[in-house]
């Protein structure tokens, strides 16, 4: 193969990727790091080239562009920063085969750390949560997910309140999750939060970003939940491991817009629809953070 | 016809007309009451009898099923209530003409009265609104189109923000109206309050009961728009003349569920959709209370 060739191919490889991470609008901050992992994994095997180097550099290209695709998913840029940490700073004696397998070891190593962070924190909240409970959340948190499968593992009965959570309707994944997991479930709209907040023990939901100051980055409409439990007494939990932690403060976030599209408003000439998917709840509003070391009242920022 | 021809035919006509009140999600408060009061025209004229006193039963009979048909509605009960007392208490020396006549003259009476009261209410507030102000609302109520087209007319610039309203998208009606006005609008899925209201001056929502402690019986998610907005310091104000005002308490007011197919969840057999269609504010969230006798930042009953 050319060299023109192969950097076309490889160009071509990194754009279909980072546009999948771009337009990826049901997965969570966890799965989307674990997406871009992959991805990183497959780009150290298929990479066209024919120098250490050349991957190297191609590796930390691809993982740096992905680090930026989506801003509001704190997960995606710790897994890519510590990815970058992780890998050696040097590769010029290395082979090119050594380079490959050491990124491939490198995310495999990630992708776990990941697991028993979410599992770690999963297991935190669940120890302290009686059985009969009734839990409120909104959207649909691969943590919240695995909380709930969990519960479910350990015979701690609960019941669910769970929102639809448009334009994307993750409400609809999770309402089959707890179908399938026999849990008695109510299903909402996302207006309706202030209807049955009440009804709700706890409400808990995971987090895309968790910022320096404790201000959680989630799904549009979790601040209103916040709120509204806040003004009904129901404690409100973020269940959201280190790598969701960021380093930026709330004025440095720019929220992620998607396609208005989505909203399905016929065209008017002097209305713009807006989609902004995420929306930010301030530490004033948040009762527990848990993490893999626990839950605490105070939020401690392991970054 | 004979009598039980005509009863059948009388049955049929107050069911379908009932059941058409009972099933419109589309119309708020007042426009409900509008429509009631024109079936109590429409029956006055088209009611098979023979006798004062019969038409006067099967009316009021009408009036009474009408006035308790959509609990969550105010001006619907007023209207009836309204209706009811303005009829002579006996008619039993009436003539049945005369009687059809005085139906329909009370009807047509309460409808100018209505329309004026909500004039004057609209009048009001938009006495009060500065230009260049940008106005934040949730659903579509006429009150709060009716505000619109006022300003519009007086030459008073706006913008708006407004919500799509899930699931009856009574927004999008408010889209093309506001549109047809040329005001700059931005659209939003409710979720999305939250990361809007503080671009708001005011929000400015109508009602479809003011209960008698100055709780605000409205489409539901008005609520979370209520608990942002005093969140976000942005004054929250209720547009309802007096024919919105209810005797009940927040205690003994049932809100209305309507279909849970409108939520289009695939059928899962432990996960119950919920859609009821509207929630309570309570008063402490309400900044100014707004109807045809001007605005106030105390709830007067008018009942």
């Amino acid at each position: 193969m050319s060299d023109s060739v192969a950097e076309r191919s490889n160009e071509a490889f990194k754009e279909r990727r980072i546009r999948a991470v771009k337009n990826d609008l049901d997965s969570g901050a966890s799965l989307l790091a674990r997406k871009a992992l992959a991805d990183l994994i497959d780009y150290a095997e298929e990479c066209q080239t024919d120098t250490a180097q050349g991957l190297y550099h191609e590796l930390m290209n691809l993982s740096e562009s992905l680090r930026l695709a989506r801003p509001s998913m704190a997960a995606l840029e710790s897994a890519m920063l510590r990815w970058q940490e992780k890998m050696p700073e040097d590769v010029s004696h290395w082979s090119l085969g050594a380079t490959r397998e050491t990124a491939v070891e490198v995310s495999e190593q990630l992708e776990r750390a990941m697991e028993d962070a979410q599992r770690n924190a999963v297991q935190a909240l669940v120890d302290v949560l009686k059985p009969g409970v009734t839990l409120m959340t909104h959207s649909c948190s691969s943590s919240v997910m695995a909380l709930f499968k969990r519960l479910h593992d350990e015979g701690k009965a609960f019941r669910a309140i769970i929102t639809e959570s448009q334009p994307g309707m993750e409400g609809r994944k999770l309402a089959r999750h707890l179908d399938k997991l026999g849990v008695e479930t109510l299903y909402i709209t996302d207006a309706q939060m202030g209807n049955f907040v009440m009804q709700a023990d706890r409400v808990i939901v995971g987090a895309d970003s968790l910022l320096r100051d404790g201000t959680l980055v989630n799904k549009a409409g979790t601040k209103l939940l916040a709120l509204t439990a806040q003004d009904a007494g129901v404690p409100f939990v973020v269940l959201a491991d280190s790598f969701k932690h960021s380093a930026s403060l709330p004025e440095d976030v720019i929220l992620e817009a998607m396609p208005e599209d989505e909203l399905d408003l016929p065209g008017l000439h002097h209305v713009e629809a807006h989609n902004i998917y995420f929306d930010l709840t301030p530490g004033r509003l948040i009762d527990v953070w848990v993490d893999e070391y626990g839950p605490s009242t105070q939020f401690k920022s392991r970054r």
